[in-house]
């Protein structure tokens, strides 16, 4: 991800910009088709799997993201609309009590009918329908809808790429999704503390452009004095974690997180395995099992790891001495001032915060059903910041608010640290 | 396996006998293909999931059978043998626990690659390994081998047909598998009961045929002085019993069935569902969706609720005064005498005994890995005789023992009573 | 009950026989007595808590036998009963579906109102009423009830005492119950095969004194030809199976057993502990943690561990060369013929069976909510023949049926083996 | 609970600010006298018992602030010191990783030895060695664990009373406690917003005298403009809640608090139950199962309960529109400048807030093991503020910190509105 996309140095145009109609239009299609792009690597039995009750099945994700568009944008818009079929309303709806029965959640890998092949030719009908729709009516309230209904599908983009990775972790084959997925670059610079902006700081969106409910409203908040690492913590940092016995002492660890590593025995991150002959360690990914980069970020740690490393680092590693995890606000300020110093907020790792996931002052859902989206998991959940490199492009922004539970690290998670005073 | 045990309409020679090499190869090929015939109707996704633990995916299902040829049969017997793929030697193990790692039984949906074509072609490599070594090798040992080989598949057949029943009434869809599926007919006798064979009789498989070893050695047991039903326990009884409050009912169930019929929300047979509209019961099977047949055997229910009927019957029903459900020897020995007053024994639903699977006296598992086949389940099962709608035909016989824990009823799992006297 | 069934250390008359009312009220008086005598050691505390589901607080024992006196005894037959507090009909019923409410079986730890004196004071008022009751009246039904009665209390003292000891061994104190419990002697004899009774044999109770209806009727079995070891397994015999790695060897265990020795981390039986110094074994009992007496019979071992010791035996230990459990009918069969020959039958510890608990033959459970008592448990149970250390002295007899599911270990269990053929 | 404890409206002293040891002494042994004053309504089973595992046993209570006592004051302190038994250390540690092994928090309640009894006998044994102690030892060092120790104990003397309650409400028989205690005064005030405290504030412990790490350190932090409710939300306005459907309307509701609604069949608060008579509400408390006050403030509601009604409430009633929790820093702000116009911020019920509970900027957790006393909890739990009518006086302040999980309702907690804006 390049640094052209953040605000101040953002372009002045962001993919979620649309001046015409026609503009909307070309990135609905563009969104639908790399939703397709995606899954060509996979059979229709990859595309079938659930591996666990937080991923989904790459099908389900296309048809999920299709029901939105179907539901929430031809139903209350298009003339004489009509299901393609009402069944799947019960299927491929998610979280969104308001509409009615839903499929268990966990057995979204059980759905065999419809097939992928039919998906796929109902995700042509209905791109087809909103395309003639988008032609006729130009509401504002119809293309707000559309810019969600884009958003959405980049969100399951970036969710069907972490569930085909914990998916093919499963197998003893440990399937390759493709060989020429993004590599991550040594840094290139020295870590360094870079002071943060503290005192009153703007937080939240205040642009014009599509933004989700939880930025908004942009509000006054105050930062403490705080210095934040220009660099994101790398594998090699996590090695020496392990190594000092990390992961065997409670001290560093929430209590929450100790009883977490206990009952699920973790040792290391989520993928990285030890090659039984050469005792070090291997990570997969999508491109496979390699050799573990030491250079490269961290990835797919929890809050837990992260909070411990940090808690370790403060003590043992001396140029992290007081080290700990950013908070939300911290993380913001540091990329409205500095984000030419500071790497790799954007495309690597989303960045665990030291935030709870709460409503900003003022908050209001989005109305109707669309409320649902944000508002209603404000509760056990750690804000992340950033994005990372299965992102798709021109998703994220510096205000854009990622957030997960504490145990969670099947998704492209790491973490830069930080510390009170300059 | 004597042809007098068989029903009428089973042919006078079955797959497992055989004169010569050729007909061993001619049974090897036929089973194999069977399989294949099986998954015709079915689409990669429909063989590739999971519904629970107790089932497994259509693909596994072919998967495991041709490992078991390539574990058991070539890899002791075949010169310079070499495993297609190593890695499957996991992947497609079951139970053995003599043969080391085994992929976890409930993550058997999760095992997207190898893909279906590709399992079809390892099939097919096998096979015609098989074939090449039953022409070069004429030994008892490997025709042992191989007949618990077909045996073993025919099993597996009826497996997945009840995978894929059980796996489609988890989707709103409610697919069908096929509407050209066995029809029950109605029975076309009356109710009798039949003096069952009481006190010394033979039990067990006593020919030179193919057998389980579970149904060895031909030992003397002791029958008390009973009757026996000439039918199974039709649909319309089974309604009957629901009319009356059954499930309702503490007194008619063993502590443990009241326990699971409450923890579980038991309230019919499994596949039966009411008509929203109709307030009738419709019966999902592989032919889909169908109002409910009250002359058909009752089908999918658990020990605990035949149990319970037969308690029910036994108090409520004037002609069932007394009944109870038959063990496992009256059962036998009506097969040895009555075939032909007694109807269903085979070919409708596999029939609930009073009787735990236990060893017979003398006992001796198979020699090898093969003897994890049978003994190691002994405990806390309960043992059903005859055979379904869904066995392989050829594959049963009336020494047969088929065997399930009390809770189950995926199976297609019926009944029929007997009582003490004449 | 007849006397030549019985160990020679047994009186020749039991409390269960009673020639007259008086005999029946001394008798009914000493098992009153002998439960407040049970708990004389014990703490109003030690009395209160629960140390599992399967296990019942001392209290809530002196409780629910007195609350079967004032519900089946006072109830139907007192003139003008009333309860002396309704509320105990919930709190101390157990398992009679047939009564309404019951208190949660996993919460009974949480009754600490009423008071241990309390239930004392209730269960003198229950005394002196039964008394009462007795004197007037001499019905049949009546005296059929108290026997029951005090064969259910002579049930609970037992499980009183194995529920203690479950408790102590929870804290890490290890509290001693009393130091004059009973002490196992080494077996004066060697061991032997004993020649079965085999051929048709009779089984069951068939006298005119108190049994309990699973006993019934007196009916004819047919044993194969066996041999059955004349000597309970030992301690020493239980060390060299650990010792040869039995617990860790997949090869000896049914699959359910392996299972729960793998999810419930089994190596030694319950009250097995390695003094960490020494690194021997000490066996926590009622007596505190002593060091393992060898030559003392096993206890305390599941059925899975019963059966697995038996097929390592039958390869590892020449002497025992095809070893397996008997079944009931072999140990009932050889306590009728040579219980003198038969060291241990009774007093030392309940001995497991191949046999699952179910109906004999015409079998009729006590008619009212009595039925309850033992009908309903007939599944997923293995039979226990014999009577233990802590079993009330008369309790027993040869026809007497135990019975627990096969993981069960907190019970006096232990094992004598036997064989086919002679 | 009298207003003279709060900051500002508090006297200059508070009973945990000592001028010198006589009274450090004296603030020990009324607090050491008041635990055992708590217990006197109780018999040793009540005491014994553990009514889940977020709850303990009363004799665990009494034991666990002994043994801090003794391991963290006496042992590092006292010359010669010697374990009363050093079993102890085990059985009564809580959540001190540091301190090795512990025993298992969901079974305190099988820890029938020590007694009751000689647990007091411990008490004073150590209540004596601390006075002679802290006659001799004036250092800053004991002074401060000695406060810790009382502060401990109060907190602990709370969880008593609550852990009792539920430990009562699992019998049939209702038990009361205690005629005598606490009665909620109707409020005296109308219902009127007040206006908060916005822009910068001064938040945290800034004083002398003792308090707990998590309320420093002193700090500022910004506040939006808003108003908070001058008095708690009432058992009137949360029946309203229900009778309006609250819970069974997931709009109202959190995904995962509408989740914990379902799974564990929430539909009032803990201690409500409907008279099967009148249909109308009881509330079980302290003194016995009492009719519903109307007046008082609602208590016993989890966060997620909090929550919905809040959401509820500001569209369902008029003069709530708007309305939210507070966050803790309205709540802080509003008692240091309002005390007077809020009703019952103290003495009823604990307060939820919209605060995550998080780490203050700079917090450092107290040094050595009792660093493990707040800092490690620091995720997924939700702020509360005031006291409660269990709290003991003295105990809390305006910058204390209570913390629980968002299900979490066998405290006594409770809650008052805020919104935006004036």
């Amino acid at each position: 991800m390049q640094t052209n996309i953040l605000p101040l140095s953002m372009p002045n145009k962001t993919p979620t910009e649309f001046d015409s109609m026609d503009a909307l239009i070309k990135a609905f299609n563009a969104s639908r088709a790399h939703s397709v792009k995606l899954i060509e690597p996979l059979s229709p039995e990859d595309c079938q799997a659930q591996s666990m009750e937080d991923a989904s099945p790459a099908k389900w994700h296309l048809a999920h993201v299709t029901w939105f568009y179907e539901v929430m944008v031809l139903k209350p818009f298009e003339d004489n609309f009509q299901y393609w079929n009402p069944a799947f309303a019960i299927l491929f709806n998610s979280y969104y009590n308001g509409i009615g029965d839903k499929h268990p959640r966990h057995q979204r890998g059980l759905l065999t009918r419809p097939s992928l092949g039919e998906v796929l030719v109902w995700r042509n009908n209905i791109n087809e329908r909103v395309n003639l729709l988008l032609k006729k009516n130009h509401s504002q309230e119809l293309q707000k809808l559309v810019e969600i209904g884009i958003s959405h599908e980049q969100q399951h983009q970036e969710l069907l790429l972490t569930d085909i990775q914990h998916l093919f972790f499963q197998n003893a084959l440990l399937p390759i999704y493709s060989e020429s997925q993004h590599v991550s670059a040594a840094p290139e610079y020295e870590f360094k503390w870079l002071e943060g902006a503290s005192g009153l700081v703007n937080i939240g969106y205040s642009g014009e452009e599509f933004h989700f409910d939880n930025e908004s409203p942009s509000h006054t908040a105050f930062n403490q004095t705080h210095s934040i690492s220009n660099i994101l913590v790398s594998n090699a940092e996590w090695d020496a974690f392990i190594e000092d016995g990390g992961y065997q002492d409670a001290r560093w660890w929430l209590d929450a997180g100790w009883a977490w590593v206990k009952s699920e025995s973790i040792s290391a991150p989520l993928y990285w395995n030890l090659n039984s002959e050469t005792q070090k360690y291997c990570q997969f990914s999508l491109k496979g099992n390699l050799p573990l980069n030491p250079q490269a970020p961290v990835c797919n740690v929890s809050y837990f790891e992260a909070d411990a490393f940090a808690r370790w680092a403060s003590q043992r590693i001396s140029h992290y001495a007081g080290a700990r995890l950013p908070t939300e606000f911290e993380w913001e300020a540091l990329s409205q001032v500095k984000p030419k110093l500071a790497l790799n907020l954007f495309g690597e790792v989303w960045q665990w915060t030291s935030s709870s996931y709460s409503a900003y002052p003022g908050y209001q859902p989005w109305s109707g059903i669309a409320g649902e989206y944000n508002g209603k998991f404000m509760v056990n959940q750690m804000v992340l910041r950033g994005s990372s490199a299965y992102t798709t492009p021109g998703h994220s922004r510096n205000t854009y608010r990622n957030f997960f539970p504490a145990p969670t690290r099947w998704q492209m998670t790491g973490l830069r640290l930080a510390k009170d005073g300059i």
